[in-house]
């Protein structure tokens, strides 16, 4: 059988087991590290046998560590049946993120690539158990993963045991899309031999020490793929600014003409995003980024993408079919790789990425709030944002400017939380327009990003408080402490940012 | 006679003028790159006379990037004849933070890793004149740095026309100290084959074009060096809980017994933080950090530190005495290295750093502000602290617990300002304690922070706070938005933060 001949070493055949078998090997208070990164590649059996066990009345808590979120088997089981006492580093399944945000959770939020070096590190305490996700097991033990890589070779290396999940509706044509590189620890590291997005310079499976493996466990089910949203008027709109400006900069020299490897971030924008470029004029495009969503595959057949790199595939259904009814065909053009290598800032440095990411709102100064809606609510996390975004040659972001029906102006005084900062992010685009920070002054940038993206129904109200703020003593980074979260406890209060609203606190009027 | 000496290069003495007639090449409107980083190696006769043609009327405004803060003969003089019309990246001088403060100049503080490539990018635009100060030039026309490197090699090699300031003052014997690699652009860029503190992969010279140097000119000041303050109880305690906490790291197998190379921040805490190892028990240490300060030279003379690369001397006048008696001494243990590469990302986390940094303030939750006191007064800018704090190993900020004699708490509820956000800070020192914030929710961090390093005038306020955030809805990063900058208003209200005080605004109370 199938399963069966997936095992291609014959001395791990007497690990099989049943999920629920497996399961035991997970005991309250231990710390699982996971095979995963967006809804693919993550483990689907043994996670819902640790929840119904748990449902049953059996005390288990545990810390867990993903590549990202992962799908409902695993967050959104172990959510439900109180399992997840603490998770790393990032999640998008709504019972895990209710759990974080009622308190139930402990929650932290880290860089991914970080991640990998921390699991290496200790900074996590010791891994107990790992469960992985993979395509099959090589003759000499290695393991080939499915459809991400993420933090599956630290995992491996560092997790007291291993349980390793086949499965099976992953097709075997994906093996070798994989090129798995691991780096010492300090003080023994060294440089990453990578140097264009299609390099490949490791093995197609993660090394594994046999011993370590304790069960095996058949599965049978599909990744948990999200549906994309339509590509509607904001992203297209959105996508055009960046595309000509991309254009500008290299009429001006500052970028070949087929760019330098792109990253756009997950989700639906950002997949619309990337998708703009299929009507741009640039070809022989490379992608260097996380996921690889649907608009990558068109982009390859368009040719006008050579060549990505990522750590996942993130299609959507009819996505995840494309893929898998041309496997080999995407496998020329597509690397996986684990995301301490995907998201390191050496090679994002080194070739020079232009990083695309949406923020959940930006400040006048171009800090940017990536995570915690009005400073307080948990959406999902950094993610990989910041890798790309610190180390990029430039470094994009993007977000509608207003939500909630318009009831928030996604520019604001001051972000009510920071993920990234002034520091870092470079360019500013909303569907009203774009706004090129680089080289300006804090209160520069205060106007031509009211000015060029801010909404109409909001510019009066920022620029008021801009004028205002640059009466006070201190005109570097102008602010009204008092004010300067204004927007924030309007909406708290009223329902909305908008200055008309009734019930508006009374300091603010 | 020794000025002339120094010119290696018979075809180039030819170019030597006086300081004013050099000082023509530059005009109203230009862009100019000098050396310098910290008060050392910085030019300082050409400078001067920019500054009297302009207090004699003349109109000249200018934009000026520098590796970090220079001496008063450029900042100062430049200020104070309002000369600068712009400047990156970071600035110590009176005058200079004067003019940025009241809005005379556009100041934009930017990581330090990130300027040599933003110069190579063409992010600030064509560089119209670079003026360096050098040791000499050699035969081959190559310019020698003096007692720093910063952004001198990326200033001559962008540069329509260069300036050459040989300053005498400095010691010959300097020569061979330096090691100046360059880094390509995109797409062509390779690894940086750095791997130990010590690696010298470069030239004792930086290459240079004989056709764009417009003038060769005589100095004979010496670096406008600062003197560096006692080493006082607080630093002292500081100090002590660092060194615990890393041999506790030690022995729990997270570090190296000699530790991983330092990098410790500019300044007289800085100094005082890192001179409190010659008491400790570590030895064969190494440092791969931006300053070499006087304890430095204490910790190689006791044999703590064998190894020290860096991109300046930054001495107090007993130390530069004390460097220019001993060069040759303190050469076999010091590098001075281009800025792309003492904070280049790559080499930082390939060495894993121990990245030691000092802050403004630190917010409950891990964020924070390195610049902006009260979250609109600049105080000096970023410098290199985000370069080894994301990048780092281990990231240590030390702050001492109160400032303006008690009446500012450092640990507050959100930073009015954010460098380095809650992703990036591991451990957290003030002389009251130490807090570990690694693997911890936002919740955690709250009370640990609070617990360990607040001032006990502050504490109940701090806990009052984070109690009633706790009850919102929210609790993932419980904060009151209506409250959160509720410290810094009262500041501005009252000149405390302690409750207590009278004037307190309203809505405090």
């Amino acid at each position: 059988m199938e399963f069966n001949r997936r095992i291609r070493k014959e001395s791990l055949k007497n690990k099989i087991m049943s999920a629920r078998e497996a399961s035991n090997f997970i005991v309250d208070g231990m710390t699982v590290a996971t095979s995963g990164f967006t809804p693919s590649g993550y483990p689907k059996k043994v996670p819902i046998e640790i929840a119904k066990r748990a449902e049953s009345g059996e005390k288990i808590k545990i810390s867990l560590i993903t590549g990202a979120s992962v799908g409902d088997e695993l967050d959104g089981e172990l959510s439900r049946s109180g399992v997840i006492e603490r998770r790393y580093p990032y999640q998008t399944q709504k019972d895990m993120r209710d759990n974080i945000n009622n308190g139930d959770t402990f929650y932290a939020d880290h860089h991914l690539s970080h991640v990998p070096q921390h699991i290496d590190y200790g900074y996590y305490g010791q891994i107990d158990v790992a469960i992985i996700e993979a395509l099959c097991i090589t003759e000499d033990g290695g393991i080939v993963p499915t459809t991400s890589v993420g933090i599956s070779p630290q995992a491996i290396k560092n997790a007291d045991k291993i349980i390793i999940e086949i499965n099976t509706a992953q097709p075997l044509a994906l093996e070798g899309v994989h090129d798995i590189y691991m780096t010492e620890k300090p003080p023994l590291r060294k440089h990453i031999p990578i140097y264009k997005s299609d390099d490949r310079i490791g093995k197609t499976y993660i090394d594994c020490d046999e011993s370590k493996i304790v069960a095996i466990v058949e599965s049978d089910t599909p990744d948990d793929v999200r549906p994309l949203g339509e590509i509607d008027e904001n992203s297209k709109k959105i996508s055009n600014f960046i595309i000509d400006f991309l254009g500008e900069e290299v009429e001006k020299g500052r970028l070949p003409k087929n760019l330098l490897p792109l990253q756009s971030g997950v989700g639906s924008v950002a997949n619309a995003v990337l998708g703009g470029l299929i009507d741009s004029d640039f070809t022989d495009l490379t992608c260097y980024t996380e996921v690889i969503q649907d608009s990558m595959f068109d982009l390859i057949d368009a040719g006008k993408v050579k060549f990505a790199s990522g750590t996942s595939f993130t299609p959507s259904e009819e996505g995840l079919k494309r893929l898998f009814d041309n496997t080999e065909h995407y496998a020329k053009h597509c690397i996986l790789r684990p995301m301490e290598i995907s998201n390191n800032p050496e090679i994002i440095r080194r070739l020079g990425i232009i990083a695309m990411n949406t923020a959940i709102e930006i400040d006048i100064y171009g800090n940017v709030n990536s995570t915690n809606i009005m400073g307080t609510r948990m959406m999902n996390g950094i993610g990989g944002s910041g890798d790309f975004t610190r180390n990029g040659y430039l470094t994009i972001f993007t977000t509608v400017s207003t939500a909630k029906n318009g009831d928030i102006s996604s520019i604001v005084p001051m972000v009510s939380h920071v993920d990234h900062t002034e520091h870092d992010v470079h360019v500013v685009v909303t569907e009203q327009g774009i706004a090129d920070l680089r080289g300006l002054a804090p209160k520069e940038r205060s106007r031509k990003t009211i000015e060029n993206c801010a909404h109409p129904d909001y510019k009066e109200l920022l620029l008021d408080y801009v004028d205002r703020a640059e009466e006070g003593k201190y005109k570097h980074t102008p602010h009204i402490i008092d004010e300067a979260l204004s927007f924030h406890e309007r909406f708290i209060g009223t329902g909305s940012m908008k200055k008309e609203k009734k019930g508006l606190l009374k300091r603010v009027l």
